[in-house]
């Protein structure tokens, strides 16, 4: 089942993954507004799942046209375009998505054209996603050895993307492969996508993972629990990867235990012509940490400090798996050369 | 006002510290059971403060005794300091303060005096950890600069002793000399001791403290946001730091910022007789991580690891502060000599 997809009544559908593990619940959006409020809820969350549902959000916009104007037609797809940039500022293959379906869609002459090319750039994106993932798990789970226990942080599975994952993707691959390959997964606060999310996923497909808080990763480092550690990420700039807050905590532990740290993400999140202080790290709600549920687990009036994401420079990963290649060890001119495959 | 106390109609009383930041309720616990309950289920928690509670429940168990044999009250004392021993394996404190009561309490030879012996030994600890506290604070605050941002890991404030708190005590005595600092408090996952607790006890005191996530420790480092961290201690045996767990992954994060790392403790938290290895870790309830109040956050049959410690080993820190000096730079030998004073 994929996470994002077109109903053929003209509406996306995507699995709310506020609400699992509980309870697994298929939303359907039939204004671009929906999409929009869904991705910045983190409905649909994951930096390649949420590039294709606004590409899809693209798409429903051209559908709900009512008129007969393709000028005017194109004047509304380009505010949805804006709407849906507008959710959230740090996953760059969210804009590379909805410039990649708005640069299509606007090639239209006519309404009809203008519907139908909108449509097949968003269901290209999902089927390539899907096909960039099954490579990234391919030449990653060379990197992977039958018995490796492989720690993760939040979720960069079939549910970050519309099926088959990055991080994860790589694992399911190693599995496919007929190795054994044992998980533990971080909680993720504040929005817990670790036990929520990859477990559950992991949990569908009889993967054996084991949950741990994030502040263990040291611990299980130190005991020898982790062979080696996978994440995706949000962005890749010339000198950092932009990943879930917590990856270069991560990180800098993996390498005072010389363990080797791995980022799986489509080229799509590469983004080389910034550096880290280019790049704006999105600062989410206070109540996240103040609540969790209903529960208050915090004083209401505690000044709170809540970014999404944080930057791991380069020399801490030791490798980067995309669609096009390994890219190992990292470097500016590397990461280039392997992109222009 | 002491987060655990001996009320004059004969019973224990304590701030409910499962109740905050939401409520503050003071318990009562007239019998021994409810004092190891209380423990167990971390209503009073902190290696000096559970060490206390239980003196004052050996001292409960004497006022309960309605016999006049005093070797029969002895060993039902004896007993009831089995059952107190029974609730936490890591804190060394507990045994300490466990065994101090017991010992006294059974030289007493009549039933009266048994009574006033176990009272007068609980009362001694209680007045005693407050008087230790502030010169851990007047030592530690030396450490502490006009302007420092310290970030703090769990909860080792009043709420962690009977009053003034060990690493935070340091925190008031530096504000009490007139130097600004503002804390960072990370949250403290499973239990959020450091979002429910130290943040409520430091509002309640006008001290400046910002909110962050666990795995937030590393960013808010590499930003330039934290000038020191100290934290408190469990256990420090020949080889490390026994802390809440997490408090490794904060120290192997500062070493490679170059950030000064302080535990606080008394020197009752001291165990010397053992190395690491030695040191049992409690696991506690896969619960905890599966959900937080009435919430799941992760799938029911999910398997979960949840050590509610960790071991950070000597070289990591750059000092420790006891009541009887600073120890630094961290060997045995000055381990041994600070604490024979």
């Amino acid at each position: 089942m994929r996470t994002v997809y077109w109903n053929k009544d003209g509406a996306v559908e995507m699995i709310d993954q506020t609400l699992l593990p509980s309870e697994l619940k298929i939303i359907k959006c039939k204004r671009v507004e929906e999409v929009a409020e869904a991705i910045k809820s983190l409905r649909v969350r994951g930096a390649p799942a949420i590039g294709v549902a606004a590409a899809y959000g693209i798409a429903l916009c051209a559908f709900n046209y009512r008129g007969e104007d393709p000028e005017e037609m194109k004047k509304e797809i380009v505010k949805c375009a804006d709407l849906l940039r507008s959710t959230r500022p740090t996953a760059v293959n969210l804009f590379h998505a909805i410039d990649f379906t708005l640069k299509r869609a606007l090639t239209g002459d006519s309404v009809e054209e203008i519907k139908r090319l909108a449509l097949e750039s968003a269901e290209f994106l999902a089927n390539e996603d899907i096909r960039i993932n099954r490579l990234i798990g391919e030449m990653g789970q060379e990197l992977l050895e039958d018995g490796d226990r492989v720690m993760t942080h939040c979720n960069a599975g079939r549910l970050a993307t519309v099926d088959w994952g990055t991080a994860l993707g790589i694992i399911r691959s190693a599995m496919e492969r007929g190795k054994n390959i044992e998980v533990i997964a971080t909680e993720t606060r504040p929005l817990n996508q670790g036990s929520r999310l990859t477990t559950w996923e992991l949990l569908e497909d009889d993967i054996p993972v084991t949950l741990i808080t994030d502040s263990m990763s040291g611990y299980v480092m130190r005991r020898g629990l982790v062979d080696k550690i996978i994440v995706g990420a949000d962005r890749i700039v010339r000198d950092a990867v932009f990943n879930k807050i917590g990856t270069y905590s991560h990180a800098v532990i993996a390498k005072h235990h010389g363990i080797p740290f791995y980022v799986a993400a489509p080229s799509s999140t590469f983004d080389l012509e910034r550096r880290e202080e280019d790049v704006v790290i999105e600062e989410r709600d206070r109540r996240e940490l103040i609540y969790c549920g209903d529960r208050q687990i915090a004083p209401l009036d505690v000044n709170v400090f809540n970014p999404a994401f944080d930057a791991t420079p380069l020399e801490l990963i030791s490798a980067i798996i995309c669609e096009k290649g390994i890219i190992s060890p990292i470097t500016e001119e590397r990461m280039r050369e392997v992109l222009r495959k």
